[in-house]
């Protein structure tokens, strides 16, 4: 099979909602579908680790009931959701992608979990993710051809939701594991504010956010806002500001295209198609504004510039201890691209840590000098279509088999807001066209999102 | 026994260093020491958790090896430490203070621990906490009078130094969790600036603190840089600036006087005595500013006036899901005293919670405000010598059996470095003088603590 924007049929959960309220559907029905649709794909996608099939009928079953008396808790109460495996539930293991934690049992739910539990949310299962959420990948297979990768390291919330299993799963993103799969996935997606969503026991690196994997931006944004009006964000942080609703479609005056460290890293087919993304925005009356058009996008993108660098040193800094301890209690069993990390960060100073610190807060500060020319910026997911699975592209040092982060790394960098669209095709699959806003604007971003999703016609190149 | 500052011999170690070098001494014989010290004390001030004693020996004989072999790894190379038992250690459990984790293996060191181990301390064992490093406390009495408490939550660390038996220890602060129970002990200790020292799996709260309890300054000095130094500080900080060794005593030209919410609530022999340490200063040449001084004082004093129940409301949201966790495994066995924090928590909206952030910011402006008036602030670090064990004051809706933190929410609060020094006896009790800087000053307040530690004679009142 391959990728047709046209007949792409992804779950979505907000428009079941009305039938669950007038009794003509209810969430165990639809948990039952999701789980037919996991039965018939899971043996070539293998998306999940773990499925607890009883755990989320009973859930299914509560929520039904719930909405049978007219109290549904939430606006996702008995939505099927998929976790990624790097974060903590209760009832299932935490594997993190590693062998050295096979099996392993916190009995406890990370702060987003517990939030999703406490809106009513079915929590389905555990999806794949690569080694410790950033090396050697796992089985997980593309959705739209099974000889590519389906990016990571959400691999399997991105390939859940191209596979139409569930409405939405959780991902995580410290330097492209969200907004990358996701476009290699064909999924509606965001990775928020740095903060906005409480990261529970995973907070240790100073730029890793939780994100939200979806067949639409309904469902999409519904799961975050849930999430962080009951845990929170992270501690310190604000949290989630906005609505339970998408803002309403807002076409953008003016938007800035983001060229990062991938568009010189860009096949030409996918940059064709991009600039037909962008011609339809210019024939809706959108400026389109390029580095050329101003010094001040210029010194962003010279900011910006070194992005994938500057996440390896920072990560891997803060990385160090975990990984020191994970060696002295089970000698081996990191991958060499594990092992490569950690040599790296053993031969940095804290000073050298400082300097790279302040290298973010200047992108930080680039970005919002920027803040004022545009409502928002536009880029692609990734530098092309989902690679071959064998493909090991090398970047900074740091080797990726699941696909470039070159348009990602920057967005992580800053800390701010991107959602991707499946707003392009190209070669049979799905490729993402990301829009970015300033920190703390992800509920406008929705806007300009549903704006561009209504008036821009799939490109297929 | 009672407190004579004049006769208390705290156990130190930089000046044994040089014997380790020459040979005269070794660190397995320092070891030694501190264990005979611990076996004829503990009985009665029970400090101690858990005692590592074949492990401790072990990493003792490594270092006098490397001292024999004139490669020590740090300063701190064969300096036995007690770690708080809030901290993962890789040897001991972590038990936190309460029953519900009794015997819990994390197999992994904090990432402070971890630095320890690699700047060749030795990890002695895990000091006594209050549960959860909050709430109902645990046995350890006060060394220099087994009727009244230590201090909390950091009981047997700053009990542990009291009763000489080890050179230093790790205290955690949330809100006066280092400062109080140090000057309750006749402890030398920091609560340095926030973020300074890597929390490791302790980031759950937004102002926590790991700070060094020790029996001088240079040890207390010398265990947090060489912490720093390996570790870092928490993702995202510069981690502590500075050298191993304190700065050269400094006279500080001007010194503003922190009222926080203590000063209303100090008995008036104590405050008697904290106005003759006033008096050495001026008498000395330093001018002391009060709030009447300054309008900027005076609003500074606005701006911290309400500290315990911000700190009480922050760290009780950021706390309702790890709370909700352990309720949800273990139904019940938490004190009352902590079911009321979460019942605080769980009445507040993330709304309620931005706004107290809004709040701590305001004080930290307020505190950056004053950064050009003044060399630093000196406060007292409690109302008073340690009470009674029996003791349950209240202070803004939350019960506080280890004494009153009314002098120390303010520095959590601000997240500014603080050092208290053992430069009063009140009734027979130590009671802590601190000084207390501007944010990542730490190295500069160790010259003030420094020329305070040479020039104030010990105030007995």
């Amino acid at each position: 099979m391959s990728y047709d924007p046209a007949s792409f049929n992804p779950c979505t959960f907000h428009d079941a909602v009305p039938r669950f309220i007038d009794g003509s559907d209810t969430p165990r029905a639809f948990l039952e579908r999701c789980l037919e649709v996991i039965a018939a794909r899971e043996p070539v996608v293998q998306a999940w680790v773990t499925i607890n099939e009883a755990g989320a009928r009973a859930a299914a079953d509560a929520a039904t009931a719930r909405y049978k008396a007219g109290r549904p808790l939430s606006a996702i109460d008995g939505m099927p959701i998929g976790i990624k495996d790097m974060l903590q539930t209760k009832d299932m293991p935490t594997e993190q992608g590693t062998p050295l934690l096979k099996g392993t049992e916190t009995k406890a739910d990370s702060a987003s979990v517990l939030a999703l539990r406490q809106a009513g949310a079915v929590i389905l299962g555990k999806t794949v993710t690569t080694e410790l959420g950033m090396s050697h990948p796992g089985p997980t297979t593309n959705p739209f051809n099974a000889d590519h990768t389906p990016g990571g390291s959400s691999s399997g919330s991105a390939a859940a939701i191209g596979a139409a299993m569930v409405p939405a799963a959780l991902g995580t993103q410290v330097v492209g594991s969200i907004i990358r799969p996701a476009g290699f996935c064909a999924n509606t997606a965001i990775k928020p504010t740095f903060g906005a969503i409480h990261r529970g026991e995973r907070l240790a690196f100073s730029q890793s956010h939780i994100g939200v994997h979806a067949g639409c931006l309904e469902d999409m944004w519904a799961v975050a806002f849930e999430m962080s009006q009951r845990s929170g964000g992270d501690p310190g942080h604000p949290g989630l500001y906005g609505e339970v609703t998408p803002h309403r479609a807002t076409q953008p005056r003016r938007l800035i295209v983001m060229e990062a460290e991938g568009w010189a890293q860009t096949d030409s087919q996918t940059m064709g198609a991009f600039e037909r993304v962008l011609g339809q925005l210019k024939d809706a009356g959108v400026t389109i504004l390029r580095r050329g058009d101003n010094p001040l996008i210029e010194r962003f993108e010279q900011a910006i510039g070194d992005s994938l660098a500057l996440c390896r040193d920072i990560c891997g800094y803060e990385l160090r201890w975990t990984l020191e301890n994970l060696i002295d209690r089970y000698g081996s069993g990191l991958s060499d691209s594990m092992m490569s990390r950690l040599d790296l960060a053993q031969s940095m100073s804290i000073d050298d840590y400082r300097v790279v610190l302040l290298r973010r807060e200047e992108a930080r500060r680039a970005l919002a000098a920027i803040g004022g020319l545009a409502d928002g910026l536009i880029s692609l997911s990734s530098v092309g279509p989902a690679p071959l699975m064998e493909n090991k592209a090398k970047d900074s040092g740091v080797t990726h088999t699941t696909g470039l982060p070159a348009f990602n790394a920057a967005t992580s960098l800053l800390g701010c807001p991107a959602i991707t669209l499946p707003l392009m095709a190209v070669g049979g699959l799905p490729v993402g066209v990301q829009v970015i806003g300033q920190a703390h604007t992800d509920a406008a971003l929705t806007g300009i999102a549903a704006w561009l999703r209504a008036h821009v016609a799939p490109v297929v190149a």
